[in-house]
């Protein structure tokens, strides 16, 4: 079977994937991604990585892409003209829940504890010591909303249940005035929501003003869910407590971007499901998905393009 | 009843103390401690707050010391002194626990999901995003040791049960070949342990060398625990992946402390107890226990000086 290769891979993930398919014809991609697609991966059935999208329409041979990602919004489109051919395509859904979610974890507590703050004293090497104290908050029994009802959102709840908070779901389906109630309560807002054209923009001006001093905003979905304007003109004075953006309209951020200097923001750079042996996981999901498809075509993460997600 | 107030407050905190002891004489310190004991302190009969310990041997009215600490390694030889005149001393044992603990949550994220590096390139407006994400740790399944049995080590161990982890409480009662043991293993090195004689630079050049390049060092007992000269030169040269120092040997640090310029540390300032409402709570402990005092002299948290803890 010929299958095109294209993750960013070091040596030994290499080495992985051409032990495990020695069988087959392996074209690993140089990942240039032009409009044009590549030759190799024209003769290619099978594909591990994220191709671009235009390329998949010029193909009579593909029949299964394996992404390397959670989102697929890019494929969106590519697979409703597809319907009626055969391809499949599969994502790495609830692969990274876990490191997302304890990058949530690092960013509330870090606030809470004021870490970024002794992050910044350090670098001056500034002391300040006591008067931080009554700044400090702890996680007992806060009011927390979850938006998005998905894997990270639920690894988080398993990690907060000793702390006694109280904290409840919605997701893009949920009735505004829903929304508004539990948003006007909440003191940690947590989105993790899929790209669809429900969500773009859903967190605009008025739901950005249910927010109170004590709020936290975080997201770990997509970008272009939150009116990052107005959020930082809230941030800036002190209308919300913080945020934490995994993720955000502009990726990576130019150095013209107000989010660098807006206070009280934790930015993650999109790592929030970043972990040492990554591709090494990734790899081996796509294996075994590859002995799935050989076997009978019940492969598993079938992406749902009526759902979005 | 006369009472001396030796805390720092603001006038909410004096008003809940004036409108609970209407019925006593209570007397606020300046908080200027001279080696000579005030003249109102003199007078007192108990004691709310953290007066010099030289000062009890002035007095020969005192009873009762509520301190509004945990530690109390400077009145261990007054209480030595005291052993048959009818002086009591409480503490704060436990009370700081939960805040501790969540600091120490706070540092372990911070370093695992590279916040102290995303804080300090927001200060840069440096993105680097992806290549930063092999770097990234998640807890589940590493190695723990606890070096102390107290309430913010078992406090952790209720946090971290989610995670999968293994781990182990030692102290430093345990014998030596057991600590290099269970040191050579941890990944997460959690010290929360009392000022005693036996924990004075316990943590020496010979344990800091058990560690690895996997480990994390976080000390949030008391600030004489750690050879830290030597564990700055570990962290230089990443023999240690990372320490998290709530005491140090040095508090405030002076400018020219190198712990300032060590990488791979977040130094928390002695802060990991606070909180927001933090003294109304100790307020409120001290109020509780000094019913307890006016029935029956069973008041809670008596420090033992044989044990120092």
């Amino acid at each position: 079977m010929n299958i095109y290769i294209a993750c960013e891979l070091n040596s030994l993930e290499k080495k992985i994937i051409k032990n495990n398919l020695k069988k087959h014809n392996l074209y690993f991609s140089k990942l240039r991604f032009k409009k044009i697609a590549d030759k190799n991966f024209l003769k290619c059935e099978i594909v591990f990585g994220n191709i671009p999208s235009e390329w998949v329409k010029q193909s009579s041979k593909i029949k299964w892409i394996q992404l390397e990602s959670t989102g697929f919004a890019e494929y969106f489109e590519v697979k409703k003209n597809l319907l009626n051919r055969n391809v499949i395509i599969t994502n790495l859904k609830s692969f990274f829940a876990h490191q997302v979610a304890q990058t949530v974890m690092a960013g509330i507590f870090s606030l809470y504890r004021g870490l970024d703050s002794f992050t910044l004293l350090k670098k001056k090497k500034k002391w300040i010591g006591d008067p931080i104290r009554a700044k400090l908050e702890v996680l007992n029994n806060k009011n927390i909303l979850f938006f998005g009802k998905g894997s990270i959102n639920k690894e988080i709840a398993k990690y907060i249940n000793v702390f006694n908070c109280k904290y409840s779901f919605i997701n893009s389906n949920s009735k505004k005035n829903l929304f508004i109630k539990k948003l006007k309560k909440a003191e940690i807002v947590i989105c993790a929501l899929p790209g669809t054209s429900k969500t773009k923009m859903l967190f605009n001006k008025e739901l950005i003003n249910c927010l109170s001093k004590k709020t936290i905003l975080i997201n770990v979905g997509r970008g272009n869910l939150i009116d990052e304007k107005y959020l930082i003109k809230k941030l800036k004075n002190n209308f919300i407590k913080g945020a934490i953006l995994d993720v955000t309209a502009e990726e990576p951020l130019k150095k013209n971007n107000p989010l660098w200097t807006c206070p009280n923001l934790i930015l993650t750079q999109h790592t929030g499901g970043g972990y040492r042996n990554e591709m090494i996981d990734k790899i081996n999901f796509f294996l075994n998905n590859f002995q799935r498809y050989l076997k009978k075509n019940k492969v598993i993460n079938k992406i749902n393009p009526k759902k979005g997600y």
